[in-house]
């Protein structure tokens, strides 16, 4: 079905269909000017916005739309992780071009409502126009934090470690299996990976309140530049170890096969959406230990905050160079 | 200077030192991955979000760039008035064209900080991208309102006044001025009602406490689209008399120079972000009596709400003839 079939409120109703949860917090939802929520007492507000455009972040020749709806949300909630906060509503706004059908913004919201749902994120408004070009998706969420439980970007103190979750290179292995179509199948996981992102909302929670990080970020850019983001933040330099980095099991064939080092392939990989934070060695040290017979998520230890005079720097072998800018950074060339 | 020059993080220190503005309630700003604030105690949240696609709301051949950031703001505190609120947040998402300057977004963010001044809205977090194409500004607001004070679409009784602030059809005279480029110097004063629009958060509080009214909408669409919407939300029909609708003093002269009778051209006039709701007949005479020494803002009956099998009319002279929806619908042509 044609966009201009629909009209305008025709496609909201449907859109409604497949979002609307009734809910005691939600007083105004979908339908009037403006949704009215009750608020959880005694939290701050998280609030934080990202869009996708297409062309620039998303390409319709290798992502389904279901996907896009996903992604368009999970970026948003890796934003709310890094500050600590858990997510409770969306904000949808979409320009859409003529060529999309009813069907493909159907299938849009069903992965964002799949996303929303499972992290317990509810869609409570939105607006929906029409674009001339290129299809457009800025999302904004609002969250809870506890005031004594904010993370930041810039309180990391000279002598933490430095340290990331999870493993990464899968995003940047994902894009370019899927750009290159090829070898679609031997990389799922890493399509997986690059196509629907899962936020880090709980692990973070965990890393505040266990182990009292001093700083974080999520890697959206890539290690690279969001390192660099958070030493300036904290007007503090590193010493990121190269060979320390975590990989995605799939990185070290693809990296190969495109000829570019593993790890070096892994630092300038973005999308990746791990957190990347500051904390205490000895903090680090007990928590691991304690956790040692539990199921925990993985951490790994990368590097050192040293004092800005020491520069952003990363070691690789014997040699250790400015780590320069190296993820996404638009407009630039 | 060119956007590519400036570069992605460069570009946003040059915006955060336009709009940052220390305050109290602020926690974590601009420069981190999510702001973080304190809310106001006691009050339900208002969210709301509304974008502006170059090509389909705006022309940058006559849209200055102060006037759209303006207008981009705007237009979300517009629906934030509509259900009562008082804005408080919000956030700017943004995606450039290359063509664009530094300066123009520059230009842009001092017409959203001049807005979100006057309406006591700050701006604490955004997202900058590049677009293939077209311009796009994609706004959420983040508001609050008492429970107690929410106005709706849907809470209008049979035999309630429906009623309007102001005057409309202004804003239609502005745009299709500057879309003509005739007489620009003539029509000074609807231009401006076009590109910086003044949402009535002030009045819209008045008209719930004093008034008590029963439902609210705000104009965007254009008169006869926004009271078709507000009487399918309260399950109700309407008769509008046409000959009743407040004119902008510019309407008589432009919409008889291009062959439209004035109240029929005011009726389809979007983007007025006047106010209509419905009220009890005698509440309105009573405040109207007792507002008649004090300076107050302009109130017009313009109809009455009926029994949903009455239908949605219009009454122009002696006839009454179905409302049909002829404001502003995207995608259908």
């Amino acid at each position: 079905v044609q966009l201009s079939q629909a009209g305008e409120f025709g496609l909201i109703k449907r859109m409604r269909r497949i979002i609307e949860s009734g809910s005691d917090e939600i007083v105004l939802g979908i339908g009037d000017d403006a949704a009215v929520v009750r608020p959880k007492s005694g939290s701050c507000l998280v609030l934080t916005t990202d869009a996708l455009v297409e062309g620039v972040h998303f390409d319709l020749r290798y992502t389904p739309f279901d996907a896009l709806g996903w992604k368009a949300l999970a970026v948003n909630l890796s934003d709310v992780a890094a500050v600590g906060g858990v997510p409770s509503y969306a904000l949808v706004s979409l320009a859409l071009p003529e060529a999309w059908t009813v069907e493909n913004v159907e299938s849009l919201y069903r992965g964002l409502k799949r996303c929303g749902k499972m992290y317990d994120c509810k869609i409570v408004g939105g607006d929906t126009t029409r674009s001339i070009g290129k299809g457009f998706i800025s999302i904004s969420v609002i969250g809870y934090v506890k005031q004594n439980a904010i993370a930041n970007r810039s309180g990391a103190q000279p002598g933490d470690l430095l340290c990331v979750t999870g493993t990464l290179g899968g995003a940047r292995v994902g894009f370019e299996v899927l750009r290159e179509n090829q070898n679609v199948d031997l990389f799922k996981k890493s399509i997986r990976r690059f196509l629907k992102p899962l936020p880090k909302i709980a692990e973070a929670g965990r890393l505040i309140r266990e182990l009292k990080i001093s700083s974080m970020i999520d890697i959206s850019d890539g290690l690279s530049s969001d390192v660099s983001h958070l030493c300036e933040q904290s007007g503090l330099g590193c010493i990121l170890r190269e060979d320390a980095i975590p990989l995605h099991p799939d990185v070290k064939v693809w990296a190969e096969q495109v000829g570019i080092p593993p790890a070096r392939f892994a630092l300038t990989s973005g999308e990746e959406y791990e957190l990347v934070f500051t904390v205490n060695p000895d903090r680090l040290e007990r928590w691991i230990n304690h956790n040692r017979k539990e199921k925990h998520f993985p951490v790994t230890s990368i590097g050192e905050m040293v004092h800005k005079n020491k520069g952003i720097r990363v070691k690789c072998g014997e040699k250790t160079i400015p780590l320069s800018e190296k993820g996404w950074n638009h407009f630039r060339k």
